[in-house]
C-alpha cells in the first residue's frame, strides 16, 4: 500500500465562542473526512511530545522520521532550503532580510518598504567569493531571502547583524566561540560589499527614484549549520515525494532527499488551489510510495484568530479531498493531521495535541461521527511524533516483523 | 497479591464481515471477561510500541521486562530453548529441520516427508563433540528442532546451511566475520558427520524400506547466541511460573528463569485443553507470586484467516475461566492481553494494539460492557509492553514507592 500523509498546518485548536464553543475542525462541514475517521482510525498525536511546543519545522523532521534534538541546527538551513539553494552538509546558513539603511548603517526600514519586485535582480548581484569562501544570495517570498555559506572551517557560532528592531544601526558579527573568527570576518566584510553593491545598484536606483526606500543592506539571523541527515531512502527503505509551497517545510523535504512535486501557482497561502495539490500528491504516488502534502492555510487562519476562516479552510480541504482522493484510495493508506495546534483564539502555535486520522481499506474502525479534538480522544491512536512513520510503515504492508 | 497473567496469542483483531462488523473477540460471548472489564480496568497496549510490529518472542521479552531491542539475538537461541535443552548464556543456537537429500547433498524434501516418529531418537545420535565443542541436537514438534553449539571462542556471524527451497543443494557455512570461521568449519563439519549419522540409522534405514524419504540432513538457520539476561526473580524480587505449550514462548520463560508448570498433554493448537493450562497456573501460584500463562488457538485462527474460530477460541477461554478462575482469585490480580495482534481479515502480526484487562478486588471500576477494541480504547489503560510488569506489581502491592 502506498502512503498519503496530508499536513493541514497547524490543524489543532481550542474552542470557540464564534463556533458554538467547537473548534474550527469539530465546527466544519466535512462529510469526507468524518466518512474516513468513520471507518478508520483516530486520535490525538504530540508532534514532538507532551507540552513541548512545535515548530513546524522540528515537527515535519519527527514525523518523517528526523529527530528534531539531533537534527534540527536552527531555522536559517531550513529557510535556505526552502528557497530552492541546493545546500551541502556543512553550509552555514542565515534568514535574511533585504533592508534600508542610511549613510550612517542605521536601519530605517527593516523589509525595505516590503519590496516584493526584482528582488532576484538583486540578490543575483550579491553571489560573491571571500577569502575562498562561496557566498551565496537567494531571494525569498517579498523582502525575505537567505544567506548561505560555503567553505571551509566555516562555524555558525556567530552573532547575527540584524539589530531587530528600526532607528538602531547594524550590528557587527561577533564570533561566540574561538572558531568562528573566520565566519565573524567574512559576514561583516560581505555586509559592507553587499551594501555597495546593492547602493549602486539599477534596481534600487529606480526605486530612489520613484520615491521608495532602497533595499541597501542584507539583514540576517537564525544561522546554523546544514546538519548531515540521512537520506529517506536509507532510513525507511522506499522513496517518496512531497507537495509543499512553504520554504520551511519544502528545505526539510528537500534536505531528507524526498522528490518535490509541487505544482506551478499553489501557494502557502488561505487561497491556495488545494484540489492542484492533492492530485500532484496523487501524480507522486504514480513514481513514489510515499507522498506528504502540506497545506497552510489552516495555520495562517490561526495565526490571524480568525476561527471562522479556519473552518472554512478546512470545509474546502474536505471538499478537494472529496473531489480528488476519495474514490482513488484503493492502494493507498491516507493520513490526515496537524504538525501542531495554532488555535485561533491563541493565535500562535500551542502544545495541544492534535487529532490525526488513519483510514485505509480493511483497517480498525473507531466510528467517531464527527472528526475533531473531542471525539479524537476517544480514538485508536495516541502518538507522538516518532512513531508517526512507524505507524504508517506498519498499517501500510512497509514493515518487518520485529522477531518471530 | 499473586499475579495471574494469561495471554492469548494474536489477540487483537480488526472489523469482520463475517461478525457483523465486529472483531472475534467483540463478537465472542464471553460473560466472564466482560464481568472483569465491567469491574476492573480496561485498556489498549502496544507490545513494544506504536506501529512495531511484534513477535512472539519479542513482545514476552518486552511484557516480562526484558528489553528486546537489548535481549533479543534472533530466533534460533529462543525455540532451542523451547525444546527444553538447558541453555547457557553465550552458546550458539540455530532452529533446525529435518531434511531428506540425495547423494549429491540436494535436497529433495525440506521436511523429511513431515517426520513426527522417533525423531528423538534420531535428535539423540547426533551429540557430539568437535575440536572441543559440544555440539546438542534436539528434536521438537514433527520435523523441526534445535542445534547448539557450546564452547570458548563462538560466534553467531555465520551464514545457514538452509537453502530454503527443494532441488537447491544445502549451502556451505560462510563466516560472516573473521572471528566466526571456527564457528563454520564445526558447523560445516557437522553438517557431514550428521549426515553420514544419519543415513545409516536405524530409523532411517526403516523409513527407505517403507518408502518414507530419510531424516537425513539437518539444515539450520535463525542463529544467535544466548543472551546473558537477568533472573526474573532479580529483576522483579520475586519467583514466577509458565504455561506454555509454544516453544518460542517457554524458550523465553526459561531464559528468564521461569519456571515451567505446563501440564501434559496441552499443545499449542485451537483444541488444547484451556482449563488445564489455567489449573496448571492456578497451582503454579501455590508456590510462586507470578504466572504466565500463554494459550496460542487465537493466533493460529488469525494467521488461518478464520475470524469464526477466533471468536469460538475466545469463547472457549471464557468458559474456562468461569469454571476455573473466577471463583478462585480472591488473593490474585488476574489480567488477560493479547502478546499482538493477528488479525483474522489481515492473517499476519499486525501493530495494531491489543486490549487489555486488569481485575482484582477493589480495583478501579471502568463499567464497560463489553470487553473488545472499541471499548477498550475508552478504558484507564493505555500502555506500551515496557509498563507491564510495573503496572501489574503496583496494582498487586508489590511495588516500592518511588519518592517519599
Amino acid at each position: 500500500m502506498k502512503i498519503f500523509l496530508l499536513i493541514a498546518d497547524g490543524l489543532g485548536d481550542r474552542p470557540s465562542k464564534l463556533l458554538n464553543d467547537m473548534t474550527p475542525l469539530e465546527a466544519a462541514n466535512k462529510p469526507n473526512l468524518n466518512k474516513m475517521a468513520y471507518h478508520g482510525m483516530v486520535g490525538l498525536i504530540d508532534p514532538i511530545k507532551p507540552g513541548i511546543i512545535p515548530g513546524s519545522d522540528t515537527s515535519h523532521l519527527n514525523y518523517l522520521g528526523y529527530d528534531p534534538m539531533k537534527y534540527y541546527t536552527g531555522r536559517g538551513p531550513f529557510e535556505a532550503l526552502g528557497t530552492g539553494l541546493k545546500l551541502e552538509p556543512g553550509d552555514i546558513a542565515f534568514r535574511a532580510n533585504f533592508a534600508t539603511v542610511d549613510g550612517e548603517f542605521v536601519v530605517r526600514d527593516r523589509r525595505a518598504g516590503r519590496i516584493r519586485k526584482d528582488t532576484d535582480k538583486l540578490a543575483n548581484s550579491l553571489n560573491m567569493e571571500i577569502d575562498g569562501v562561496k557566498i551565496m544570495f537567494k531571494e525569498g517570498t517579498e523582502h525575505r531571502g537567505a544567506l548561505v555559506l560555503r567553505g571551509k572551517d566555516l562555524s555558525p557560532e556567530v552573532s547575527e547583524n540584524d539589530p531587530h528592531h528600526e532607528g538602531l544601526k547594524v550590528k557587527e558579527v561577533i564570533p561566540l566561540k574561538k572558531e568562528a573568527e573566520m565566519t565573524a570576518r567574512i559576514l561583516n566584510e560581505f555586509f559592507i560589499r553587499s551594501h555597495e553593491i546593492l547602493n549602486s545598484h539599477p534596481v534600487n536606483e529606480n526605486r530612489v527614484k520613484l520615491g521608495e526606500p532602497p533595499a541597501n543592506a542584507i539583514l540576517f539571523r537564525g544561522g546554523g549549520i546544514v546538519p548531515d541527515i540521512p537520506k529517506f531512502r536509507d532510513l525507511h527503505g522506499f522513496s517518496g515525494g512531497f507537495v509543499a509551497a512553504v520554504a520551511l517545510v519544502s528545505g526539510i523535504c528537500t534536505l531528507a532527499g524526498l522528490k518535490n512535486y509541487t505544482p506551478p501557482g499553489v501557494t502557502g497561502s488561505l487561497d491556495t488551489n488545494i484540489e492542484a495539490k492533492l492530485n500532484a500528491g496523487l501524480d507522486a504516488l504514480k513514481n513514489e510510495d510515499f507522498v506528504i502534502v502540506n497545506v497552510k492555510g489552516t495555520d495562517i487562519a490561526g495565526h490571524d484568530g480568525d476561527p471562522v476562516a479556519k473552518m472554512k479552510f478546512i470545509e474546502r480541504i474536505d471538499q478537494a479531498i472529496g473531489k480528488v482522493l476519495l474514490n482513488r484510495m484503493d492502494d493507498v493508506l491516507f493520513c490526515f493531521t496537524g504538525d501542531h495546534s495554532t488555535p485561533a483564539t491563541y493565535k500562535e502555535h500551542s502544545s495541544d495535541p492534535v487529532p490525526i486520522l488513519i483510514y485505509y481499506k480493511g483497517s480498525r474502525e473507531d466510528r467517531i461521527e464527527n472528526f475533531g479534538e473531542s471525539q479524537c480522544r476517544l480514538g485508536t491512536l495516541r502518538l507522538r511524533g516518532n512513531d508517526l512513520m512507524e505507524v504508517l510503515k506498519s498499517h501500510a504492508g512497509k514493515a518487518e516483523k520485529f522477531g518471530a
